[in-house]
């Protein structure tokens, strides 16, 4: 299996990206840090770095908040760590050094680093992997470590961490006397994979495979460790026993089989892309065929089947999971920014495995879209759950209380923000993948990236104005000629698009898998400029996604657009766009932080009298106004809708 | 206020309902009685006669069964008493009167009914009218014994339950020393109503209008009697405490505000209608206008905002409840069959109050669709839930599994075949109502009345095939000439209608409330015919019924079409009903007991090869055909749908 790799400093100096990384670093994190320490008014506080002094012997009380609290402190490290990288802050790095530093404090003398079990059950560890988190918030932690190592060469995090794997590694395993257990919430295994990276310790692979393959095998550990529970006092989880993972059964772990038996995305939709990660980085490093293979089908199911056009995934409130094929509901479904933001991962890592414009495809639609739809432009409030219509009776629904009409300040289960944080933070590391030769570009985000390529040291600048028009140029340096190959994604929306190098046309008669492949032996400044129609598409939803039938929704490039009800008045679903409608294009620099909205004719239908009628009904004409699905909600809350009804 | 009355001794000779009726006669009666009896196969056993063996200490065991099983025996009994009248069954008559003995020797020496608590809780009586439905299963007695005392003149369960009233009117009430409750589930008020009009006994009156009146007033009983439960050991309920009401409130219960100041209709919607039908019951005998604008009001709201195109209502599985207005999923709502049902006794009751067509179309409509298509043609299956689309995948969603594709054979909740059934027994009733010299016809249902107008006997015969189609005649039979009116609803779904009396033109241009009255000196023999045009209708939604937008419903007459898999293959969303096809009747004797269907030229979209895609949808001409709701799922399981999407 030849397999790309990551490309590390990329430096984004993009108009689009720029902005959400500088509101990561001025807002997000200060804000997190706030949250973390209960120093936000009027929001659930969060007792994160409480627990842990508590838990260190440097304060009193109790531990207080979910059973996966510790992570966001992880989260907010490893957003630490990619953020300093362009943002360098000797303030923010020494704090990040105290956090790790009161870690290392509240580590038990074992290695044990659970605040809840630490002082809630201290007699009750790994008795509860099905829903209580600890070899997950372990994975985030281990993410931070390396995160923060990579960035600033530190290891104290990465030495807490190891400690703690030790422990892991002594518990579980197939071996005698060990627990054949695996995390109810899959992330340790990517995370060690990553540990793997950059110690090189063999273990800590075997450590990931062991978790990923002891997955669903026969007798289900769950239910043994349930068995065992019964004997012994332990609190009460938030997975009732009386209907264990809300009906779904073991599938909303993923599991219900073997990993390389799965065909189907099932289950929780957050664990799933946590797990598909690990297997296909997996793949990737043992060259495991089988898992790539597993991998590719669970991608098509999710992409083909069970996919918003946003790029969110998850159909249900219930297990906020994945359901049935074509089960794609607008307004009550789950769409967990998180589990997008999963997806956008998942993406990366199959582009390393093969590149494929089908993966950079769905990783810039989740990117442009359902993901940083999760916060508003200030960075101040976030969405956990991201629906493609917001309906106001909806939210008076008691069992739809989970579809929000504006964005929360902070939540209990305060899992979204800091994983948002954390990707918009490392947004460069999905721009590109190389090989030896070649550089592969998935992504139009502007900016340096510096590596090596055939032996080469070799900068190559991108410039333009994406995602408002694709008008792209590249510029590369190198000190002396050298021959290697760019490779140029030309994205699926795509239907026109012109590729130069040098002003002299590039063929693209012939994509490798959606990629314009250009070898040749490059000098130092040399230009490839590339164009990509962007014209508004009328998107329509596969005949078996029976709510979407006659309707549209707008794309432009990789945006997705919406109704909202601030430019269009309420009602949006009695409004109506014919077929024949131009759509007009204007970047609006004073509107939400500057955006190209879109304006139509169309019209609306007059509200009739009664519920039902056979009258004909009044038309009347109505300009309709489409504005980036991913800024709704930044002015006034109200109605919002993607697909827009056709006439 | 002038109310009307109903008419009593009408005789169905009608195609369409004899039918219906002899179902209900010769197969659900007897197949209930063997349900009652726990003598199905392959079922929920139901133990409701075992439950009063054991309470008569005729047997012996445990009591089993839903805390309400003992009102499947009264409903039971009632349409017993109901189909008696015009199917005549000495045998079925007997078994009765054995059933109403063994409740008389189940009953305690106090009067108390309700085997539940007798077996179970002996000692907690009256503890949780919230969740327990003690006051729910008298009622439904109450009504068995009216209803059975009307038919057969036999007063036994009439004594009975006048002997439990009495026990229940020393215990309630407003007086010192009497709990101030009221039920969790209405039906009692509507019942006392019932008994105050056989027995002439006030006290029944004036217990009806303590429930009605009491109910919502603060402070609220059930915060009260949930208090005093803390103090004793009771068992536990479906209602569960963490979440009481499925987080609805005493809305739920329509206990959350004094009911003349209930504006909307809010939570269990059979709760809900069983409320608003004794409210209307009240205000009929008291001539309130106060609880009579209260019912208008909700009237309005209930029919105009919550109500599906066939007569359901109840949009959420949450609470089997009322949600917001306009919001009416079609795959994933509740639509009880009991809910329509009790939506068609609360219209007749309002026809009582005001002879206005705008609850006769909805009696109408729920009669023809909502409420039948909870039975299959042969009476041995049903739908508790009546979704207006049904789709494959949503059978396989875990919070969706209360939406059968198939009709079952019983339930562990047996409440809707039984309501059904009385619905159907007693359908005669609806029919007409009276004044002193005028006769209202509500329904076209074909045979005969007789009747006292201005103080003559007269017998009004109707003959038609409705509703396959609506040349109506009307024919009187009077032994003396007299002058009464006759008033015929002209259909709100009726364009063009013609009336005539002896072959003479009536003026349709003045109607009253939608009614056409004649009034003349009739002679025996004269001849009404009205010809009510039934044209195919495409309905459409209000624009605000999001869901529903650029689709229609076909309905001709008050039947209400669908499409189902059985005649148009699968993905029944992927058709398009152009505006301008013809739609072609045709009546078909053979298929599913002699229905019109409906043939029409359309198309069929191109399962695109992607999710979501910009490209040009190819359209592939191919038949429509349409069958009436009521009768879906009568072949073979699949898809099914009423909105069809219109190009």
């Amino acid at each position: 299996m030849k397999t790309a790799k990551p490309v590390k400093g990329v430096i984004v100096e993009d108009s689009f990206w720029k902005k959400y990384k500088q509101v990561v670093a001025e807002e997000v994190i200060p804000y997190q840090w706030k949250a973390l320490n209960d120093e936000l008014p009027d929001t659930e506080p969060s007792h994160a770095i409480e627990n842990f002094k508590i838990a260190a012997g440097e304060s009193s009380g109790e531990y207080y908040g979910t059973v996966f609290q510790d992570s966001d402190i992880a989260k907010w490290l490893e957003t630490v760590a990619f953020s300093l990288r362009d943002h360098p802050n000797p303030e923010l790095e020494a704090r990040a050094d105290e956090v790790i530093d009161l870690l290392g404090r509240a580590q038990a003398e074992d290695g044990y680093l659970n605040t809840y079990y630490l002082l809630k059950e201290p007699d009750n560890r790994w008795t509860n992997l099905r829903d209580n988190h600890e070899l997950y918030c372990a994975g985030h932690f281990i993410e931070a470590a390396v995160a923060y190592y990579e960035t600033t060469g530190k290891t104290k995090l990465l030495q807490i961490m190891e400690k703690y794997v030790s422990l892991i590694q002594q518990t579980f395993g197939i071996e005698d006397g060990k627990l054949k257990g695996y995390p109810g919430h899959e992330e340790i295994e990517l995370a060690l994979i990553k540990l793997y990276g950059v110690t090189g310790k063999d273990q800590y692979l075997m450590l990931a495979r062991y978790f990923i393959e002891q997955r669903g095998q026969e007798p289900i550990y769950f239910i043994e460790e349930q068995e065992k529970r019964r004997q012994i006092q332990t609190a009460p989880t938030w997975n009732d026993d009386n209907r264990i993972n809300f009906g779904l059964g073991f599938e909303y772990q993923q599991a219900h089989q073997p990993v390389r038996e799965q065909t189907e995305a099932v289950g929780h939709a957050v664990r799933a892309m946590y797990l598909y990660i690990a297997m296909a980085d997996l793949a990737a490093v043992t060259g495991d065929t089988s898992l790539l293979q597993a991998c590719e089908t669970l991608w098509e199911d999710v992409t083909n089947h069970k996919m918003y056009i946003t790029g969110g995934i998850g159909s249900a409130v219930n297990g906020e999971a994945f359901t049935s094929r074509y089960d794609l509901p607008n307004d009550s479904m789950y769409c967990e920014t998180c589990a997008s933001v999963g997806l956008v991962f998942w993406a990366n890592r199959m582009l390393r495995l093969t590149t494929d414009r089908k993966y950079s495809d769905v990783l810039e639609r989740a990117l442009y879209n359902g993901t940083i739809s999760g916060m508003d432009l200030d960075g101040k409030r976030f969405f956990y759950v991201n629906p493609l219509e917001a309906n106001p009776f909806q939210a008076s629904r008691k069992d739809q209380e989970h579809v929000k009409t504006e964005r929360q300040k902070w939540f209990f289960c305060a899992c979204c923000p800091p994983n948002l944080a954390r990707m918009i933070a490392s947004v460069e590391d999905h721009v590109y993948t190389q090989t030896e030769d070649t550089l592969y570009t998935h992504l139009y985000i502007a900016g340096k990236a510096s590596l090596v390529l055939s032996g080469q040291e070799v900068e190559i600048t991108q410039t333009h104005h994406y995602p408002w028009n694709a008008d792209i140029s590249f510029s590369v340096h190198t000190a002396k000629d050298t021959s290697f190959k760019l490779a140029f994604r030309i994205p699926g929306w795509c239907k026109k698009a012109d590729l130069k190098v040098n002003g002299e046309a590039v063929s693209l008669d012939h994509l490798e898998k959606g990629y314009a492949v250009i070898q040749r032996t490059w000098q130092d400044g040399d230009v490839v400029t590339l164009h990509l129609a962007m014209p508004v598409e009328r998107m329509r939803s596969h005949t078996l996604v029976s709510m979407n039938q006659q309707q549209v929704a707008l794309q432009r490039g990789p945006v997705v657009f919406c109704l909202e009800e601030a430019d269009n008045g309420s009602n949006l679903a009695g409004l109506r766009l014919p077929k024949c409608s131009l759509i007009r294009e204007e970047f609006d620099e004073d509107l939400l932080g500057g955006v190209v909205k879109l304006v139509a004719g169309g019209y609306r239908v007059k509200s009739p009298a009664s519920l039902y009628s056979s009258e004909p009904q009044e038309w009347i004409p109505e300009t309709i106004t489409a504005i980036p699905y991913y800024a709704w909600c930044n002015r006034t809350k109200g109605e919002m809708r993607v697909w827009i009804y056709e006439s």
